[in-house]
């Protein structure tokens, strides 16, 4: 065998991968040959002054991955690889460049939270204080139903502010309202279930039933009179998704009579609603709408909440309530599962809550929101006036309005053109218009913003 | 009507809540009839004593909820709801206590790190950095595909520690393997998939193909040579799962030669390579073992790493990295998904690979556990001697063994009974056996431990 080899004494690659690599990369290119015997390690080390015991590292680690096989007395022979195309040089693949983002100087993005008013001296003291008395939770994954101490503080949030009489035991911790909603699902027979779906509803939790094959059936949600619940009960669903606080995206609530009959419905049929209440701690007049959790007496109701509207998206922390014969289903199979929601995060929102902080927050919060939903209707009136119709309650992070004039295409087009990002509502949809409301997301914005964004957006649509 | 209300000036409760729950509770539970008119405002307030505006809110929200409805010049008239079975006595459920876990002294819980050597305060200070310059990214949800500060700095150390060539472009970040494996799978056509998987090989991933339906055709790892991949290539398959640097849990390595075929049958079927290298970080002898993603010339394997064995489980950051037509495909659909490892988390381990604290916490844990290995292996030898089987590679942070003597059932129970907690391989298997060999996670015991531990257990097991 030729062994053109040069060793590189000084190269921060300690010389045993230097000779690995070389009939590493001889043997893959077919240049050395399958049963060719390797040379003795006594004749390497002599031919390239190097230790015996470099060479042995080398052949040990060509024969721990396969190339070479050791046969008593005989030394190590290459073994047939099948052929592969292997080139050597196969260079470091180029970067794209990321996509480049038109530059929008104001976004009405939906799900933006406000960033002005956020505790963040009060959060980073509660972080620090939980990473220096918890060092050793760090090394763990944490409870797979999510911290215990997080879930006592949710019990008692729940219960102050949505009514709600529920344990630890019956919480789930988990990152995002996607992940909850697989969860759900592998706690039922997928085989036999049929799911109704707000139309427009939340995309996000659409596109896990239809990636799991879910039937679903469509939930009407009118403007005027909000949820159609007919086809529902008359189709062969036994769950139901839906968002009775305040319906996502059109703004309804659900009224006290329907939210009965959909209890009802599912103790007839043995099913289940998941009630989403993403953002029920933001609403500007009266009280809160009350969960429909906290009227649920046959506990057929799935609560999921989050806390992604009302403290930070960037926790990843959501969660929910399991009525007890799922709970007992989910301890059944939960030692598979591991915690998606960090441990660390999660401990430094129990305290959060614990020392009142969180609440005193979201106080803080809703007067906020308040004032910059109340600018926002007040500049469509005055910049807009008859020209948009608002959708929607008082209430959330988010206003539907509709340009009878034009289409939500030619909106957020001529809105580019200024600069300003608006966006179309099409994607909660899956029945096809020729026009869909528009969504305006206005929590991430500035109380500034929001009045020169809606007077921009008057004249680029209407003069 | 009767009105018996006490209204609680000095409460908490604002007095128009207190109205609006006595009329709520009345009208829920039939005490007041479908059809009652409520009192007019002026009235109420008089009797009350309380002002009109207080009434008002009150009734406002009844209305918003849909309890009465409101008829021109003819004030709130109470609705009729479904009868429905409404106690306002329900109790606050009581806590079920957390089920209490057996006290052990010792246990080999396959997973925990080691917390005595982790960087605690280089953590906290890159932590802190983070929460210093950017608090604005607290109140955002995070790029989609993971942050690109994190994914940029992933391109450079799988690079240098795994051979990977590859771009930000084609890296996604979640929070741990199984949301991945829910991810690839929303790629693929499922009902045309079938999926090789090891067996024995890792549940969590086994359990997310048999959640979504995936047929599974078995892989079998041999103690003595390791994947038999002749079932899999007979088969329909079009994706295999493997852990070809250290099979999880058998220990076993792939050599070249099966690298190879499985790469050829890939792009034969057109399928892919899952390659899960959660712990290749950990080789002790030699240099750590090369990924197949590093020889992958078609793009055919989807590379699955972590950050839970090799730095902490806690921060939930897992990744993958897609070939580029399954990458197109998720450009497709990635905006129905969001983010689930906190971004937040993200950047300060960019920041930590960045300034090059993770390559060094890695390359000092690699003689931690080199040290703990040795300890474990030399201490099975001293004190069981031949009454033990050690399986598995000089690696990782678990070792499995055989007491061909006894059952693993008995073994676990023995030593339960001196308080050591050993885990048995079982829940890895499809097939069942009459016993199966033992596991014993390593990485989160001391030294010491490690040694009493087996002492005890040899006394337990073999005296």
């Amino acid at each position: 065998m030729n062994i053109a080899i040069h060793l590189h004494k000084d190269s921060k690659e300690p010389v045993y991968m230097q000779l690995y690599h070389y009939f590493k990369t001889e043997i893959l290119s077919g240049k050395i040959e399958a049963g060719t015997k390797l040379p003795s390690i006594r004749y390497l080390a002599s031919v390239l002054q190097i230790s015996k015991n470099t060479v042995i590292d080398a052949y040990q680690q060509l024969w721990t991955e396969g190339y070479v096989e050791s046969k008593e007395k005989s030394g190590y022979t290459v073994v047939a690889l099948p052929s592969y195309e292997y080139t050597t040089t196969q260079k470091k693949k180029a970067e794209e460049p990321q996509v480049e983002h038109a530059s929008y100087s104001l976004d009405f993005h939906y799900g933006d939270i406000d960033g002005h008013n956020f505790p963040i001296n009060a959060w980073k003291k509660t972080m620090k204080s939980v990473m220096e008395d918890n060092p050793s939770n760090w090394v763990k994954y944490g409870n797979k139903q999510g911290e215990l101490s997080l879930r006592e503080e949710l019990v008692g949030y729940l219960y102050r502010s949505r009514g709600i009489k529920t344990t630890a035991n019956n919480l789930v911790i988990t990152a995002g309202t996607e992940h909850l909603i697989h969860l759900v699902l592998s706690l039922m027979d997928e085989k036999a279930l049929c799911v109704g779906m707000e139309e427009p509803g939340y995309n996000g939790v659409r596109n896990v039933f239809k990636e799991r094959g879910v039937p679903i059936q469509p939930i009407p949600v009118l403007e005027e009179d909000g949820h159609d619940l007919s086809a529902l009960f008359n189709s062969d669903c036994n769950l139901a998704y839906v968002t009775p606080s305040h319906q996502f995206p059109i703004g309804k609530i659900m009224p006290i009579t329907k939210r009965i009959e959909l209890l009802k419905w599912a103790e007839k049929r043995d099913g289940f609603i998941l009630e989403d209440d993403y953002d029920s701690e933001f609403r500007f007049q009266g009280s809160p709408i009350p969960s429909m959790k906290a009227i649920d007496q046959q506990d057929r109701v799935i609560y999921l909440g989050t806390f992604s509207k009302a403290f930070m998206p960037s926790l990843r922390i959501s969660y929910m309530i399991l009525p007890d014969v799922l709970l007992e289903k989910w301890n059944g199979r939960s030692k598979m599962d591991s915690q998606s929601s960090s441990p660390l995060l999660q401990q430094a929102l129990a305290r959060f809550i614990q020392n009142g902080e969180f609440e005193r927050h979201i106080k803080r919060m809703r007067k906020v929101y308040e004032r910059k939903y109340a600018i926002l209707t007040q500049c469509l009136k005055r910049y807009m006036g008859e020209k948009v119709e608002v959708i929607g309650e008082k209430a959330g992070l988010h206003l539907v309005i509709r340009v009878p004039s034009k289409t939500d295409e030619s909106c957020i087009m001529e809105a580019k053109r200024i600069g300003i990002k608006i966006y179309s509502t099409k994607p909660y949809y899956t029945e096809k218009k020729t026009c869909y409301p528009l969504l305006l997301g206005f929590g991430g914005l500035e109380e500034k913003e929001i009045e020169e964004g809606i007077q921009h957006l008057s004249r680029a649509w209407f003069i």
